[in-house]
């Protein structure tokens, strides 16, 4: 959905029994624009966030019932947790159909969509993508702005977060910038954006340059195009070649891991440097699209292990290298304005 | 759609006005395995098939109405023309409502689906996907028959063609084939198949994988899977990447022409030489897939051009190179059997 004007919310966010592995719900505390006035979980109800999860940046109260939520006047209730086997659970109906019959607009990123489940109520479906998603037209070619865009090694290795980190480093420094929502947990926290991998195939690069051409007519100094999947993945390459080819992207800053897992069974992790390479070459059959700096993910590393592992990821790609949650986007935000 | 049995069917084929333009009734003429009993087309009516366009290799009458077409007795009415703007003409309604009421199946490769336009009808909507596409699983990884897939430097530059060709000379020399169609014509031609470009972008790759498992069913020696786009045509890219992982290739035919038009405006048309490398590098971060031959398609030169073609191709990128319209499918094939 690419509103003409995103609406201001105030949320509450249904996170019933799973709160602590709430990536959405998470990721809107963390680096949404929305206020967010409560969180509902009985099973940590009376706490509340920073009590729980302390690097999430954002209080806010832990209750107990749909009353309670209603209570701190929510415009919204966020489906905050993503129910295992994809549908909807049916203990779940009562406490939203409570919210919609309050006046509450319903905000859901599940698979299922749940406008023809609540018919009455107002929903926004975050994964829907627009009706009238055109081809590929080549008009993001003449985008004003810089467009940057991250990649990665692997699907599932922080893209989004790193995204958000530079934009926050930028906006820090003055500059003026648009995130460009690719994935439904973007599409949360920014208030807008289209699900790519829900679009129609053909349309996938469609989809990111519409995205791309709407973050332009703000006028920003810098848009930042969220990424998704990874050329290496086999279940994901199609959008994630769609949305580089889409994207128009004058740069491109790779997310890596220090993983050595297999991507999928018989599918091995790439080096980044391979991956440097590559993603340059495959954007530049249509546009040239330097990668210019590493963003890496060292959770689970120790200082030591992860200032190693940055040195080693630096080394061999010869390009600035920077973990924007341990330490600072900075270097990786210089690269970006300097290229 | 996967049929588990693919039904036979007597075709007649609507083409008014413009059958000597509309491609997937050559298509089906030129490779169907389904007998085409009439093609109706009032401007040219009284003419035979062969008189219009010789080339297509096997012949039926042209008629000028639906009464002359049902006295031919099809099963089935292939709707042979793509209208201009994509909707179903409102002239078209009347036949199609006529062939229809006489207990004729509507085969469309429209766009628009024409199944909720004739809800009587029996409809078989070729573009529409099946509804339980899973994500790629890997299980491609392990098909028996060896997989090769069409790649090609530009998008329409005859990939079904050249698949259709090398698929023929297999089978004149006796081995067993299956051609696994990814767009509206070559699931006409086959009789199944998926649209790739039609699938959600999430199930690209798993709807390929799909069609491998289920080609690879008869247990043939040899599985010929339709390429789609190229790496290189911004607006397809995503469509053509997913299929190249979800097929689990096992080698590529990268299909190319003599011309030097951009593929869109500011997008270059990429070397043939360029784009074999590309393919294998982005193959093989999935599975190696080396190209095995190159398909030329030398429509519109001279012998004299199309030979000189033939051998610098074959010169710049080293590998067998034929075309299989103008010559024979043949060196492509041996160059597929030994990989």
């Amino acid at each position: 959905m690419i509103p003409a004007h995103v609406p201001e919310r105030r949320y509450a966010i249904f996170a019933e029994g799973r709160f602590d592995s709430a990536k959405t719900a998470h990721g809107l505390l963390r680096y949404g624009r929305d206020e967010v006035v409560a969180v509902m979980d009985s099973t940590l109800a009376d706490r509340r966030v920073l009590d729980v999860a302390p690097d999430l940046r954002r209080d806010a109260p832990i209750v107990a019932t749909m009353e309670e939520v209603l209570s701190h006047s929510p415009t919204s209730l966020l489906i905050g947790i993503a129910p295992s086997g994809g549908r909807l659970p049916e203990e779940w109906r009562e406490s939203i159909a409570e919210a919609a019959e309050a006046g509450m607009e319903i905000v859901s990123g599940l698979h299922q969509r749940l406008a023809p489940e609540f018919p009455e109520a107002r929903v926004w479906d975050v994964r829907e993508p627009p009706e009238d998603v055109p081809l590929f037209s080549g008009d993001g070619f003449s985008v004003e702005p810089k467009v940057a865009l991250t990649v990665g090694t692997s699907s599932a290795i922080g893209k989004m977060t790193a995204t958000l980190e530079i934009e926050r480093a930028a906006r820090e420094r003055g500059a003026s910038t648009a995130f460009a929502a690719t994935g439904q947990t973007g599409i949360v926290i920014s208030g807008w954006g289209i699900c790519v991998d829900a679009v129609v195939s053909d349309f996938i690069a469609g989809a990111t340059e519409q995205l791309v051409l709407e973050a332009a007519k703000s006028g920003p100094d810098l848009i930042l195009v969220e990424g998704q999947g990874s050329l290496g993945h086999p279940a994901y390459s199609g959008v994630t070649l769609g949305l580089l080819h889409g994207s128009c992207a004058d740069c491109l800053i790779l997310c890596a891991d220090a993983s050595d897992e297999e991507i999928m069974v018989g599918v091995p992790r790439p080096a980044a440097s391979r991956m440097v390479r590559l993603y340059e070459e495959v954007a530049g059959l249509v546009k040239p699209a330097p990668v210019v700096a590493v963003s890496v993910n060292t959770k689970g590393l120790d200082d030591g292990e992860a200032e190693e592992f940055i040195a080693r990821i630096s080394s061999e790609t010869g390009l600035p290298t920077a973990d924007p949650i341990r330490y600072s986007a900075d270097p990786i935000l210089d690269a970006v304005l300097d290229s």
